[in-house]
Formats: structure tokens, C-alpha cells, sequence
């Protein structure tokens, strides 16, 4: 019997021009951390900039972080944390993508709590204590579409020196305010268009077969996936087809709701292990390179899940067995890739060695072992070399 | 071009047993003021004192309101805010159905805020004034299922001094936590389970038509035509089938989140003159007496989406004519109706008189025109009497 709890408390302000509702929403205090990344482009320094016009227009003051890199880093946190409780900072705003609003929220949580992150996280060498206090309210200017974390409570961050990159969250992380203008996301090349994309894909299909899916969860999830496949080659060839953006933006929002109504499956903590040791790797990139060999696996035990999606893509199974059916789903998305450049995407590109795959199925199931917990089917270590084996070009 | 804000900030329980989750749910303060009916059956008292053990279990004390009756007044609700306010209550409970829902937030507003309700209402004799301060923190435990009060910010309560059932809500007044327990609706009787259900099926089917319908609203409302026409026969037939108790739950649930991201339509202005004039009336079944006459009207402006719903219930459109396929949802509603029982209801019956029309149609427009701002087509008062005239029987 269907049996849920529900709680998406962020209040989203979403389409084209939406970044100058910053200046009428209510905020949340009269000084406010803003957290960016380290190296933005020009396109992210012009958002920074409408950002710091709408909180002066507010009469908020501001600091700026603005030492965040891609996979932020634990020591970046903590540094933020420091300086924003030295300040007395009242809420954090993020302008960037998915690395910034990570960041962001876990330097709203450090800022109100002791010690180190890694005491609270729950996975791999963390200490799993209970997290004392109420994260600052977080506000998220988005300047990218795809992990969701805009709506969702979730931040990656990772200790290089343990070699461990681990989602965590909790309620006071979701963000209280967030900004999905696909104006600012005209820019983005068509490479990091198309894996941004497939990373909001995976997150819905992933949240699709998680044991813990809802019907309204799957609404999220189907949607997703066929705002997707329709628009994500369009806005790969050309960027500034607004149409296009704006429905990719919006699977991007509805791939976040789905993580924070259902779950990533193992397919992420498998890319989390590549990316611990290869930092270097995009998180969509590595989602891409493993997704044949995850799904094709996961045909058999989640058969009627992947038939589903495959025709929420377009595609029938008429005609086809049983056996077949499923497969389709893989079929279609190759085909995806194929229409969005990113088919050929190859572990050894980036440096990645054929005897690193029992070593990187060991880190995922050390590190991230709760998303194994969401599988239909519970992969062996095993079984997840295999896979990763399977995937490796 | 997709452009919306999206607010949703109550945690829901959702499931058979959930109630039991309000002992461990955080809640609002040491003193709660638990609202329910006047005239509860056996099973929402049985509901109450399971709340109230709950609270105990939490060591909140509480004051018990239970003057509240369908189509809630305006003197209950000043009068239960004055005794919340005397007793410096820290937050509201309601335990029962969408009137005493809907009190609760009403309650819980004029608590901390001056004056006479109709203060602050922006329509009818209402003065529109701005709110001032937020609602008192809002639990709703659901006895019924259809209104979708418990995810959305709205309230519905009458004035019968000046015979004004009038619509309003304000971020505060989303319920902070929501518990959506199909086992406490087990005992419904069938024609209430009917009308309740069509409730929210027409919240679906408004919001579908709404011109601010958005792509996620839009989700959740195909989602709820969907689970009603599959189910509610099954439910109406037999109470205890509490899988099909369940989908009309989650039903419920869906729709509020449809009038919590789109908007009613006209058709809900014109069943709040109905019902403002004869209270007696049931605001479902009211609904259900215009409906057929509202979307034949409505067919012509917006076939697409009657189409997009005729399809959801299960209906094809192939072979038709262009002119009779949005027909084919009218027919599809009809259908419904007569499996659950419904499909005789008459105006005569609750007293209303033919010759009353154009009073019902004047004070539709004066009281709720808001909600004629939401349709496509843009009613006349002469077409929105043509309607009624339609519809009664």
C-alpha cells in the first residue's frame, strides 16, 4: 500500500527574467554570505553582479565567497563556515551551479554547527553524530539545470585527503529560496549542456526504479525524462533556443523534486567512487559512461520501470518479447546520446585505469552504501566490478 | 514561455497508520488548540483521541474548539481566534474534514492578526487590507479526503450576515505538517465518499483549464483524473477497500497540490453562490449539479484540454470529429457519475428555485470574480446565467 512522507519546502521562482524577483522576495536577515565559484564565467560574474543589485536594492549588505571549485572540497567549507560565523552573517545566497549551491548549504550548516563536516555525515569516515542545529537559510541562484539541488536538501562534498566524496543533507538544507532563470543559462557550452542534462536524466530514471518511488515521485520522474528526450539535443545544438533551455531548466527542477521524494540508486554511488579518485571527471560524464552497462543490468529485475520510461522517450515495445522489451529503454538511451555528441565518452580519456575497477566498486559500496539500499536488487561487490567492467572503454 | 512560482512548504504523512507519526513529528510550541467539528462521528472522535494522546505523548498541553460546522462561519472563527488568543496557544490542530480544516487556518490567522476576518478578504464586502502578521502554525489531521485543504493555503469560510462564502488564504496559512491517513476515512458513507471525490476531481479538472496552469500543475492534475475515475467507483461501492480508499486519498492529496500551483475556476465562483444562499447544500454536490453544463460551455475554448482529460479517464477520441471530441470528457464525466451513484442530483431538491439564477450568477461574479480572471474565456454575466439555466434540474 502506498505510504509516503512528503516535504518539499523550497519556494521556487521559475522562467526567464525570474532573477529580478530577488529583488521583491522576502529575504532572510541584513547580511548575507554570497558564495560563487572560483573561476565563473562571464555569464556567472553578470548574475553575481544582478544578485548584489538586488540585495542592495533591499538594503541587504553582503560578503562574497568566492573560493569554490568544481566537486567543492571539505576544506573549502569549513574555511567559508569560519568566515561567515566570524562575520555573523545571517543567511547564505549561491549564485552558480550545482558545486556553488553544494557548497553553499553545507557552509550554512557548518556555520551553525561544531566541529568538523565530516563529524555529522553518515557514510564512509564520517562520525554520523546528529546535527545540533538549523542550517542559515539558503537561497539558490542557479546558472546551470541538471542536479536538482536546487529543490532538494542534498549537497556532495568531498575530503580529498580520505578520497571520499559523499552526499549528505538534512531538512535546513533544502533551500528556502530558489531561482531557476533559464536567461542565465544561455552561455553554457553544449558539452556541459548535454551532461548537466543527463545528470538530471539519471537522477529521474534512478529515482524511477528506487524501491522507495511514490506515484508522485513518478510523476516527477516521467516528466523528467520526457522533457528530456524531446529538448536536451535541441538545446545542445543551439544554446540560446530559449524554448528548449526553459524546458530543460524545468526537467532539471523536476529531477530535484524527484531526489527529494525518492533517491538516487547505486548507478551514484558507483560514478561518486570515479569521481573521488578523479576529480578531474565531470559528474555527468561518469554517469554516462557507466549507464549502459547499469541499466542493461538492472533490465531483468526492474523490467516494467525501464518500459515505462522507454516510452515516456517515445518509443514503442510492440512486437518485441518480453526479454526485449526493457532493453529498449537502453536502446533509446544511446540513441540520446548519440543525438547529443555525448556516445563516446571513455573512462580512459580521463585517465582512468581498466585495474582501477574493483578499487572504485569497493569506495562506492564503503562510501556510499545507503544508495545501494534503494536497488530493487541488492548488487554484490561482485556484480559491481562486473558492471563497471562492462562499462569500461 | 513556462513562467510560475512554486510553493508547497507543508510536510505530509501520507498512508494507512500515519496518524501514529504525529508522536514523533516535531511540532509548534507547549499549547495546542486542537479545532474540530460540532457534530464529529464516532470515527473523528475516535480520530481526535488519538491526536490527543499524541500530544501528551509529546507533553503539549491542549485547549479542545469544537463548534465548527459545514461552510464554516465567520462568528465561529472570531470566536475561537479570541479564545486562542486568551489562552496564548502556540499552534492549531485540526482533526476532521475540509470545513473544520479550513476554520483551523482561519482560526490560526485571526489569532495574530487585528480586527474582523473580512478585514483582510479581497473580495465581496471584504476590505482587503493587507495581512500583517503570520498565522499561527497549522497541523491538519484529515478525516475526509477531496477539498486538498491539507496542501494548499486556502480557506473557505461564509458570512451569512451578508451571504458571502468567499475564498482566501496567505503563505501562513499552508498547513506546516499534514496527516493523510486513509484508515481514518474508512468509515465515510458512500454518497459522501462520491461527492467528496468529485470534489477533487473538479479541483483537477479547474486547475487543468486554469489559464495559470503550469507544467507541474498540470501533472498532479491529470494524476488526480487518473486515480479518480479508476477508483472512485470502487471506493463509493465499498468503504473498506482500502486500496481504493487509498488512490482517492492520494487523489485528494494531488489535487490540493494542483490549487496550491494553479487555480480554480469560475465554476467553484458560481457553486459558492449556490451555497452561500442554501448552506445546506454540499459544496461536492453543488459542483456536481453545474459541472455538465459548465465544461459543454467551456468544451469550445478549450477542446485540447478536455480532450487531455477524456484521455486520462480512459476514454479514445479517434474517429471523431474535431467539434465532438471534447465532448467525449463530458460524456466520460457523466459516465462517472451515474458508477457512483451521483448522476440525480437536482437544485430543486436543496430548494433552489429556477427563478433564482440570476441572483446566484450576480453574486458569483461580485463575491469570487477572481476566479473568472482564471478561465480562458472570460464569462459574461449573461453566459454564467445561461449555465445555471442549463444546469438546473
Amino acid at each position: 500500500m502506498i505510504d509516503f512522507d512528503y516535504s518539499i519546502p523550497t519556494k521556487v521562482l521559475f522562467g526567464a527574467g525570474k532573477l529580478d524577483g530577488l529583488k521583491r522576495e522576502p529575504l532572510f536577515g541584513k547580511l548575507a554570505l554570497v558564495v560563487v565559484s572560483a573561476d565563473g564565467s562571464q555569464s556567472e560574474r553578470d548574475s553575481l553582479n544582478r544578485v548584489l543589485d538586488a540585495l542592495k536594492h533591499q538594503n541587504i549588505e553582503y560578503m562574497i565567497f568566492d573560493k569554490v571549485r568544481p566537486n567543492p572540497s571539505k576544506a573549502c567549507v569549513m574555511e567559508a563556515a569560519q568566515f561567515a560565523r566570524d562575520n555573523f552573517c545571517d543567511f547564505v545566497v549561491g549564485v552558480g551551479g550545482g558545486s556553488v549551491i553544494d557548497a553553499a548549504k553545507a557552509i550554512a550548516l557548518m556555520t551553525r554547527n561544531p566541529g568538523d563536516l565530516w563529524d555529522y555525515i553518515v557514510t564512509g569516515s564520517g562520525k554520523g553524530r546528529p546535527v545540533k542545529n538549523q542550517a542559515l537559510p539558503i537561497v539558490a541562484v542557479m546558472t546551470t539545470s541538471g542536479t536538482g539541488t536546487e529543490v532538494d536538501p542534498w549537497f556532495d562534498i568531498t575530503d580529498e585527503s580520505v578520497r571520499e566524496k559523499i552526499g549528505f543533507g538534512v531538512p535546513s538544507t533544502f533551500p528556502r529560496l530558489s531561482i531557476v532563470d533559464p536567461e542565465l543559462m544561455r552561455d553554457i557550452p553544449p558539452f556541459l549542456t548535454a551532461i548537466q542534462g543527463f545528470d538530471a536524466f539519471f537522477h529521474a530514471a534512478e529515482g524511477f526504479i528506487a524501491k522507495i518511488a511514490t506515484p508522485i515521485s513518478e510523476a516527477y520522474s516521467l516528466q523528467t525524462i520526457r522533457l528530456i528526450s524531446k529538448n536536451l539535443p535541441k538545446a545542445v545544438r543551439d544554446g540560446t533556443d530559449m524554448e528548449a533551455r526553459t524546458n530543460i531548466a524545468l526537467a532539471g527542477l523536476l529531477s530535484g523534486m524527484v531526489q527529494a521524494t525518492s533517491s538516487c540508486t547505486s548507478e551514484h554511488s558507483m560514478e561518486h567512487a570515479m569521481t573521488a579518485y578523479h576529480p578531474e571527471l565531470p559528474h555527468g560524464a561518469g554517469l554516462l559512461m557507466i549507464s549502459d552497462a547499469y541499466f542493461s543490468f538492472f533490465a531483468k529485475y526492474v523490467p516494467d520501470r525501464l518500459i515505462k520510461m522507454a516510452h515516456m522517450m517515445g518509443e514503442t515495445t510492440d512486437g518485441l518479447s518480453d526479454g526485449e522489451k526493457p532493453m529498449t529503454f537502453v536502446r533509446a538511451l544511446q540513441k540520446l546520446k548519440r543525438e547529443c555528441g555525448v556516445d563516446g565518452l571513455k573512462m580512459s580519456d580521463y585517465g582512468i585505469k581498466s585495474d582501477e575497477m574493483e578499487q572504485l566498486a569497493r569506495n562506492a559500496h564503503k562510501m556510499m552504501s545507503n544508495l545501494f539500499a534503494m536497488d530493487r536488487y541488492t548488487l554484490s561487490l561482485k556484480e559491481n566490478v562486473d558492471i563497471f567492467m562492462a562499462a569500461y572503454r
